[in-house]
Formats: structure tokens, sequence, C-alpha cells
């Protein structure tokens, strides 16, 4: 088609509201326009580019077995109240009634949909395994919508839902996709993302995988061992902590301690510091209030998912009162005060000579030893991981923190929605049993935003062909002399004829504006017809990752584009 | 792929809940499954039906220059607010606030969206004319939800706006828009779909057209002219009735008729008939419950869209108080008592020696005469046009009623949004302008239900090769004998390796099953492989329809398929 009929705006100046690059590249070409916080609308550059990355994941959902299928976006609220979601998950989803009265919630996720819709078919054995996916859009009110695309609250996304009769088919079915999608990120350009052992979160289930495109740009934070190959998200990485007994063990000794509040002052003021401390973090249960002492070595920090995971509870940072029986800055273990949960990090154990709280106002006990002050306690790991950390993998202090975008993610749910669901099936002896379930998540849009971030330079995108949204960007450079205009249209013709897609800029405007208009399009072959190289009975063919750049005969143009083309597909 | 990995039920009997053919068949094939009010989940031969129907669309749309983009199906309302529609818009519209209490809406049609979208691109003349369109999920909140896809609240549509700088610019891309329906339609296999003008409702605008499937099962009523071909939908065809002067003029007289309260009863009582009558019809403003009454001769109907049309606002049937000052059963245009709109159908003009209410219990005239007594009057249609009465188109006493399914719609919006949202463009002398628009709209799991509607036999679909989710059904019957076995699985792989789309049925299940199952899918071709044909070195092929059934020898059977299908496909 022609650059003059595309509708939308380019432009060279990076909004002020945009964060990261692939944001502000794809507002500037013309990509998204804003509608409002965390929702935006897809303009045809886009368009083509998420109609490819659907067709990829379509083959690759097709190729494990997978059946297109389409759950709606609007649901009835008792398909959430059966599983248990409708109350446990929080104002991410939207929940209204219709004109009847009647409460539907928007579709943030599948599951109980996808239950609903084979729970009937799939009565025998004999009919398992399956997968069934859908390319929708869905709706999450996320609470900080940010990066454009990267996160949004109305997002297209590939869901897939596949069910099982034995945890090993489960498992292998798993390892089938995981591969999956090893193949769609590769062929969508981004063969650098890493699949990483992650938290289940709200999905429930044992094992799950987020697929990570590194980048420092992204909103989670990975440990990474590149000694054993271990990569974990931060929430799923174990904090291994080994406290080294001390040559002289200490008595325990209540200390005055004024005017002190945190863990920091108090080391300094005892000649001691934060690693030789028991540090308490307090919090509230969303449900009741009720509150949840965590101790911790006093250098860390609390990872809140473990603690939620561990709770099956969301939680916020406590407030205290007076008759909470707990004194802010001077929480410990020992002779704590009131009916709460009391929780200790594995980074305690064997800990020795720690300072810590001493459960009265301007006073902390030096010397507490945990095996023999605190026998009861019962730890586990509730710690964020550091760089350098012990790789849980491996053992060795190797472990790196790297930040990455989530572009997939796949999850063994096991029987959690099927029981709730009263799923079942009969098998072989005609006996009742659950179904085990796996999930399998691509977001559509954010994948688009990812490889932007991947591949880009500060003019534009640079769209790997296998997506790009155009092939080829043809320029015709003085349009307005006749027999650029020809021969430009000339090779427009033939480069259609070949079924290349092509956008063809033949409008009146300096050779600036065209490039820069070129550069935010990022097709990934460029075409340069002008008064200068028609001279030489040329034109100019580059790629936009600068890799070619090369004079061809007019005659031969569409030839060597074609070919060119062929090469790149082939990669 | 194989009929035993297709997900979804398949069975005989018809559900009690269906009142249509497509609806019953759509749920007895595995096509859809019921979620909620309006709510329904596609299966996989769904979904290949609905992706053929899109990419025709598709083609069709970019023929004519559309560009394809993505709207949000959930908007802030402000966008609804500054278009107006927020507030004239029933309960339709769903509304909810999100976390941060803003209001949202749910998309069910995106000319506000797709305003914003172009507002800022589209600021001088050089940018028009131009169209854009998306393939996106809708919900609108339906009263009465009904006949499976036909009239749900969740569905697919492809909506297209068109932008233009003069009426005639408008009026051209609308014609060839409708002709890009046209071939949508025949595409789709069903060339009998007619477009009729149409009432534009509360999309505003001057002219509309309605695609109409003509099907006793329609919700729509259609008024047609064989003779001239006149053709619209009963909202927009006038009322044309023409009433003869009496040859004896009555005098107006006052007459009592005790415990009448029909028009017919006192029709009756007066030896008169409903032909001479001026009956009143009362209904209220929803916005303020003021009284509207409007006199039709007493042989025909109101039809609400008219008059709704007329006042521009939303009615209910009037709950008459005694205060209103209006006597039921005895309500006539003389000395009509307080203030309400009145109004006048076009069916009154000239009429005379009428009977009419008294305004008065237990009283009518006799003797009405609209042009000597009711001087006053306006006219206007607001009357049902009714079998054999005078075509709008010819004259002649022609009109048919016929009864229809909405396929698709195309209306000329004018400026109502741009005005709305103040877009302008600057014209050729840099005067600000507001833009006009067209919009365009085919609902695609409607479509996929109006051809099922159209083509099908008690057994099942019929469905036109060019959407039929497969083009080949293969049965191998017995195939537990492991020569018809082989056999069908060669011919399978022939199939497939020359991309025919072919559903494998190896099943070891009776013939009859697999039939019925093969009637419910309603593949073009059957491909029957059996013992008995294979005794003869033959495989039976035939085709849905009925109008193909041949034996083919086995080793010419795929060469033979992909031949007819060639033939199918070019027709």
């Amino acid at each position: 088609m022609k650059l003059e009929n595309l509708v939308g705006e380019r432009f060279k100046e990076r909004p002020g509201d945009c964060s990261i690059d692939s944001h502000a590249l794809m507002i500037r070409g013309g990509y998204i326009k804003y509608v409002g916080s965390g929702i935006y609308s897809s303009l045809l550059p886009l368009k083509r580019i998420t109609r490819k990355i659907e067709q990829i994941i379509r083959e690759e959902m097709d190729g494990i077995g997978g059946q297109e299928v389409q759950f709606p976006v609007v649901m009835p609220a008792s398909l959430w109240q059966a599983s248990g979601r409708y109350e446990s998950i929080g104002s991410e989803l939207v929940r209204f009634t219709d004109r009847g009265k009647n409460t539907l919630v928007l579709g943030m996720t599948h599951e109980e949909a996808a239950v609903q819709l084979v729970q009937e078919y799939a009565a025998g054995y004999t009919k398992y395994p399956f997968m069934i996916y859908q390319i929708q859009t869905k709706f999450r009110d996320e609470a900080r919508p940010r990066g454009g695309l990267i996160r949004v609250r109305e997002f297209t996304m590939k869901d897939a839902y596949s069910f099982h009769t034995s945890q090993k088919d489960l498992e292998d079915y798993y390892e089938k996709c995981l591969h999956a999608y090893e193949r769609i990120f590769k062929k969508a350009g981004i063969p650098e993302v890493i699949s990483v052992a992650s938290d289940s979160g709200m999905m429930g289930g044992k094992l799950s995988h987020e697929f990570m495109l590194l980048t420092q740009v992204g909103e989670d934070t990975l440990a990474l061992c590149e000694s054993c190959g271990y990569k974990a998200n931060m929430e799923a990485a174990e904090s291994i902590i080994e406290n080294i007994r001390s040559e002289e063990i200490k008595e325990l000794e209540l200390t005055h301690t004024p005017n002190m509040h945190t863990i920091e002052e108090v080391c300094l003021f005892l000649g001691s510091s934060p690693e030789k401390s028991c540090k308490a973090v307090v919090y509230q249960r969303n449900e009741d209030d009720s509150l949840v002492v965590v101790f911790v070595r006093g250098d860390l920090e609390i990872n809140e998912t473990k603690l939620k995971n561990f709770l099956g509870c969301e939680l916020h940072t406590a407030l205290l009162t007076e008759n909470s029986g707990l004194i802010a800055g001077f929480i410990g273990p020992l002779e704590l005060k009131g009916d709460h949960t009391v929780l200790f990090d594995n980074s305690l154990k064997n800990a020795d000579n720690l300072i810590c709280g001493g459960n009265l106002t301007d006073y902390h006990y030096k010397g507490l030893n945990m095996t023999r002050d605190v026998s009861t306690a019962e730890y586990h790991d509730f710690a964020k991981i550091r760089e350098n950390n012990c790789c849980p993998g491996c053992g060795k202090k190797t472990i790196k923190l790297s930040r990455g975008i989530e572009v997939g993610n796949i999850f063994q749910l096991g029987t959690k929605y099927t029981k709730a669901m009263h799923m079942t099936y009969l098998d072989h002896n005609k006996d009742k049993q659950y179904p085990l379930m796996g999930c399998y998540g691509i977001g559509i849009g954010r994948l688009a935003a990812s490889v932007c971030e991947a591949h880009h330079d500060e003019f534009g995108p640079i769209w790997p062909i296998s997506i790009a949204p155009w092939q080829v960007h043809l320029c015709a450079i003085r349009a307005d002399i006749d027999e650029v205009k020809k021969c430009a249209d000339s090779i427009y013709e033939e480069l259609v004829e070949s079924r290349v897609e092509v956008i063809y800029d033949d409008r009146q405007v300096s050779a600036g504006v065209m490039f820069s208009d070129a550069d935010l399009l990022g097709s990934p072959l460029r075409v340069i017809i002008s008064p200068k190289n028609m001279k030489e009975n040329c034109c100019e063919i580059c790629a936009r990752d600068k890799s070619i750049m090369e004079k061809v005969p007019l005659s031969q143009a569409s030839a060597a584009v074609t070919e060119l083309l062929v090469n790149m597909l082939k990669k």
C-alpha cells in the first residue's frame, strides 16, 4: 500500500510519558494510540504484526494437537464462584451487573470457561489428553499499567488449556508446550527468551515457568546462575543462607537502646552488623487484619509473594496499634505478646550472637542464639535471593540478578480447577477421577512490544522479517520527477505482483522525512529510487539492521529484493 | 485431523430451548456451548468457519481500501459522554467502575473510538477519504437474547468506519461498500441476501441499509414490492393510505356509547367500521413521563420506531392517571384537555365521517371530518405498513411483508459524531470543517448461523465450500479391519498432502453414528471407505447437498476429491 494512505501519525519527539523505548517508538510510529489508562487502540502496522504473531502461535499450537476455540470475554460470576476465584481474586477482576441484576465478570484468564466447555465432553478416559486454546481479548484491572503494551489492562492473549489423566501425561505435554514456546519466540525474532522456574501465584498448581526476555527495562527480577544454568523468578528462587556457628557463644543480655528504631541504628550502637541481627517484619492479612510477624536476618528482605503463597492469603504491611502487644522497633522473638502468627526465615537457622528486639520500649537483646533461645522455631523460605547468593541449583555463590519482561508462561495446574468445579471422568475401572490441567499463555501485544524492545535503535523498531508489518519499504525520492515516479511505480507493481508486502512512499517530501518514517515503520528491507541513483541506472537496497547496503541495476531490483527476502525468511 | 480427537459433543436430540434450526444444529453439532444468557463459547468447527468468514471480509474490506485496526473492548465513559451516547443509550450499554472509581463501558459499537483514533491524524483535507475497520468482540446487554448466535449479548463483529470531506464522496464510498457486502455474502454462500432501506436508530445519520436473509425465523419484518423492487425495513417503509372523500358529508354528533372501550366495540355499536374511525394511542416519554397522544386510523397500528425517531426520545405505553385529563377509551382530537404532545398519522389526512372519542366518559363523536373539524392537524408517518398497501416506490398496492435476519448494515452517519466530538479538518481554503462518516457492520457469528439457517436439512448444516470447517469428511467404516484402516489412512495422508482440509473418522463405531456425525459437521464432500466398496476396489464420494454421489476407484480417490473441490471452489 501507499504510505500516503496509512492512517496514523508519525513524529520525532519522544512523548514525555514514555519510560521505555518500545512504548515511545510504538507511539511515535503510529502503532498504538492511548485511549485510557492501560487501554490502547492499535493501528494498521501493529495489527499486521500481531496477525503474524498470532499465525506463528496458531501453527505451533496446532502442531502440538491444540484445537482453537473461543471463550467469552464476559462470563457469569457463577462460573468464577464455582472455582472460588470470584472471592480469592482482588480488584484486578472486573465485576459488574447486567440489566437483570446478574453479576458478570470480565475474563482475565479462562480456566473456568475451559472446564465449563469440556466438562460433559470429557467424561470418559478415552477422550484424554487434549488441548484447547483461544486468541482473545482479556481485561485485568491492573493497579499500575505502564510501559505501553508491556503492562496494560486490556490485552489480547493466546491462552491454552490441556487436560490429562496422569501427572506423567501432564508433564510430558508441559514439556512439549515448553518447546513449542521456544519455537514461537524464535520464529517471532527473539530466540534469546529464556524459560525460568516461577511462582504459580493465583493460578494454583505446582510447577510453572515464565518465558523471559532479559532487558534492563523489564519489571520482573530473575535469579540466574551462569555456572549450572539455574534460572528462576525471584518469587521462585530459594534464598539459601548458611550461618556458621560463632567461636565464642555469648549470653543473652537485655540492653538499653533508647530512641533507636531501625536495625541499622541498633547494630551501629551495639557495635554489631545487620548480618548478626534478627529483624521483625509485620504484615496483616487482608481478610481480617490479623497480624503476621516474620523474623529474618537483618541484612535480608522479605519476598512478599513467598510469604503470601505460604500463608495462602493476601497481605499488607501492618499498621501497629497499641493493643496489638507489638512495640514497633523493638519486636523480638522472645516473650512476644499476643496471639499472632510468628514465622522464621531460613536465614536465621543456626544463627547466634544476634541482636533482636526486647519487646519492651527502648530495649534490645544481645547474644540471641536461635537454637538455644528459640528452640521451637520452624524455618521456611521467605527472603529475597540476592546477588552472589548460593545457587539453589549448584550451591556455588554464583547467583546473578537480571531484569526481564515476561512474554509467556506455562503452569501445571493439577486438579485445582477440576476439583473445585466437580469435573470428573471415568477411568479404565469406571472409577471417577479428576483430570489434571495445564495452562499456557502468551500476551500478543506484549510479545510485539518485547520484540521492539529487543530490536530497535534510536530511530525506530528493527522488525524481524517474520513479523514485520511490511517486508519492504520503497522510497521514491523526488517523486515529482516523472521518470523517478514511473520507475518507482513499476518496481512497486513488480513487487506486489511477486506477493512481496511493500509499503510505498511516493509522497513529495524530503528524503529526511521519508527515511525517518521508514525507520519508524522498521521494514527489514528498504529500496530507494532517487534521481542520483537513476543516473547510474541503479537503485539502493539496504537492510533496516544495516547488514545489507547495495546498489542494484533497476532492471534487477525486484528480483534482487525477492532473493534477499527468501534468504531472510529461511534464517 | 481425526474426528476422534475433536473436542465437543454431538448428539441427536433437539434441545428443548432451541426455537430455530440453526441454533439446534449448532448445539447438536458441537459448534457452540451455552455459557450464560446470550453468551456462548465456540468450539473448533465454528472457529474454523468464523476464521474463514473473517478472511473473506478482510479481503473485501482491504479491497475497498480499508485498513485493519483494533479498538478496545473496554472504553472510558468520557469517550461516550463526548458523543452524547453515554446518556442517550439505555441499559444495552454496560457501564461499570474500575478500581480507581473511573466509569468504563463495554463497546457495543465503536464510532467514538474511531473518531478518537483519527482525530489528530486527519486534521487536513489531504488525508481524506479513508476507512478503518476491526474484527473484535462486542457486548450489548440485550433484553431478550434468542436463537443461539442470531441474537446474543457477546458477539464478534466486523465494524468499519469511513471518513469523507463531502456528502458525494461519502455516498460514492457507501455504494462501494454496499457492493463489497454483496460480494461478502455471495462468497460466504448466501447470495440471496438482499439490501433494504432501513431506519438508522441510535446510530444517527440519514441513509442506511440492512442486509437481510429472508427466512420465516427472522426477527425483522420487511416490506417488499415485487413490482418495482422496493425493499425496506418496517421502520423505514412509509405507510401510504389514501382516503377518498365520502359522497355524503355528515355532521359532527356527540353520541352516548356506554361501557365501550375498544374502537371495534364502538364501531360495531354505531354501525361503522374501524377504517372509518380515529383511534388514539397514548405513550409516555421515558425521560419525564410526559404524555404523547397519537391519532391514527382505527384499522392501523403505530410503528413505535417511527414515532421515537420523530420525537427523538425513548417511549413506553402510557399509564393514564385521573389528573392526566385523558379518559381511556374515549380520547378524541376535539377539546382534548391537558398540555400533551398531540400527533396525527398520515392515514387520517382528508378522512371524514369518522367515529372518535368524545373526551367524556361514555361518549363518542360520529361524523368527524378531519379537514373541517381538526383544521390545525399536522400529519406524519407513524403507522405500520401492511400487506397490499401502496408501495412507496411505485404506488401500486403490491406491498408484501417478509421476515428476515439482519446479517449486516451500513449507515451514512454524516457529521453526527464528528460534530459532537469536535473533530475537524482544514479544507482547501484553510477553513475548519467537520468530516462526514459512514459505518458498516457485519456480525460474524450471526452470519455463520444465518448460513446454517439458509443451508441445512434435518440432519445438519450443509456448509458452502467457502466457509465449511472441513472440505472433506473421510469415513472408514469397519476401521477394525486392517485393510480398511490401511486404505483409509493412505487416502487421508494423500488428501492432507494435497492440502485438502479433511476430518477423518476412523472410530470403531457404526456407519449410522459416523454418518450422523458427518451430517452434523456438514462438510461439502464425504468419502466413504468400507469393506463392501473395497471389494469393488472403490470408494464412495458424495456431496452433503446430494448433488454428487459416485463410486471412484481407490487409486483415484484423492485425485477425484481434489478435482471436485477445485470445481466447487470455482463456483
